[in-house]
């Protein structure tokens, strides 16, 4: 339009839309602009202001690469990637929580009851449970993608003194829906703070902790994907999740077990669990599609 | 919190803000935050549609570089450049109007009547005009940066047959005001629409087309800086210019200039004026500080 005002513009932008526009698109970019523009006009947003946001979305990107997804980030700490994943968990199933930015594709497979510890010198922690639907009923041949951090805190892609898939792996469970792997204990870590979202955390007087958790992608076939996240009870973080992941369902608890006991799981350790350890039990429950 | 819920969320990102945080950075964010929310409330946006903006995002990070500002473009084709620009445009004074990607620092001097033209093979077009305040005295000694496209639609730093500042120039005016420069008709070009910002307009059914325009940023001591852009009444792109620049008072016209008419201007253009000119008289009215 010739004559654009600052009360016009959100319907000249819809007024751009072509006829033929998919509806779907046309619903979210138009929700997505009047927000926008709705945002700029509450708070009369200034030349300053804008610069930096365009500034601070260009560092986002110069900093982001094939293993440092800053933007991820930046949604995970504005609350939306949580938002989104409570929009579409499914009451009966296990609640989904942040993929988060550390995923890595091709975990290697590894067994039920084998180990992911890999003689880091950490407490072993048994992790073990069963994968079912929302009857309780076993899921043969689920796939369970396992992701933590080692004992320093840090994810493997973020550390030159791991191996890539270290504290990854990838599990197929049996007939009887169960899983089980040996680690360590995961521990509360920080978000990437050295680029701009750690500029956005510190402006906001908030910290960059995250509970210790261990992560899942759980997949079968007939059911919908879970991407999820656990925490221990006792994390000093667990209310302040600095990417708003936990949720009542998700919170675990480890269990001191006395050497010797591992028979009793189930699972032969003989290999990798020697004196006491700790134990977790945590069932995930998918929903069929 | 433990338990963050879809409709809790935004007050728990607003009780994560520290006490001590400055207020309009808790205004701004929580604006923000409250509307990227709802936005995503609103549509009940999908893990798919969050990784197709995820990835959007990351596509302009990887296209953006000192010259290519992707996201401007973005802000530009959302409008919210052109709607900053409105919410600190003071009616008495001209309009302003986007400032876009193009701009680059450091132009030459530019003489009161000099020329930007060059010998480029195009119609001589004469630009002048005062500067003036709001009271219509003139503002000796203010200064314009002034940035266009060549004939061929496009800026300098798109084309590697263009020197770093052709169709750029730095003016200073004296003590009556008043500008001037020769220059080639600008013409209407197409924003990139080689990124994501031009798969956005594809999808959404809209074209790439600016209408064609003059960029001035007017500067004087004691006055509010002016970015804005001036374009011609017989533009076929004036009604819907694709980043929402145009303004009422911002549309020009040019006059056809009979060969030998330049002395009557009061400037001294015989090294680079033949024949017949086109001539555009353009007054820019800064308001005080």
């Amino acid at each position: 339009m010739r004559n654009v005002t600052k009360e016009s513009i959100t319907d000249v932008f819809m007024g751009y839309l072509g006829d033929d526009v998919n509806p779907r698109l046309r619903e979210v970019m138009g929700s997505l602009v009047k927000h926008l523009h709705d945002f700029a006009r509450e708070v009369n947003l200034t030349h300053e202001e804008w610069n930096t946001g365009i500034a601070f979305l260009e560092r986002a990107g110069e900093i982001s690469d094939a293993e440092r997804h800053e933007f991820v980030l930046l949604s995970d700490v504005l609350g939306l990637s949580s938002l989104v994943d409570m929009l579409h968990s499914t009451p009966e199933g296990t609640s989904s929580s942040v993929l988060g930015p550390f995923h890595i594709s091709g975990s290697p497979p590894l067994a039920v009851g084998g180990d992911m510890r890999k003689g880091f010198d950490a407490p072993v922690l048994l992790v073990e449970g069963t994968v079912k639907d929302t009857n309780g009923k076993p899921i043969p041949g689920a796939t369970l993608d396992i992701w933590q951090t080692a004992p320093n805190g840090l994810y493997s892609s973020q550390d030159p003194d791991q191996d890539t898939y270290s504290f990854h792996g990838f599990q197929t469970v049996g007939a009887d829906g169960r899983y089980a792997f040996t680690t360590v204990r995961p521990v509360e870590y920080t978000v990437p703070s050295d680029g701009p979202v750690g500029d956005i955390l510190r402006a906001c007087g908030r910290h960059p902790w995250r509970p210790s958790h261990l992560h899942y992608i759980a997949e079968a076939d007939g059911f919908k994907p879970l991407v999820t996240e656990v925490f221990p009870e006792d994390d000093p973080y667990l209310d302040q999740d600095t990417v708003f992941g936990v949720r009542d369902d998700l919170v675990m608890s480890y269990q001191q077990m006395p050497a010797g006991s591992f028979p009793e799981t189930g699972f032969d350790l003989s290999g990798h669990v020697e004196g006491d350890y700790l134990k977790v039990t945590f069932d995930l429950v998918l929903v069929a599609k």
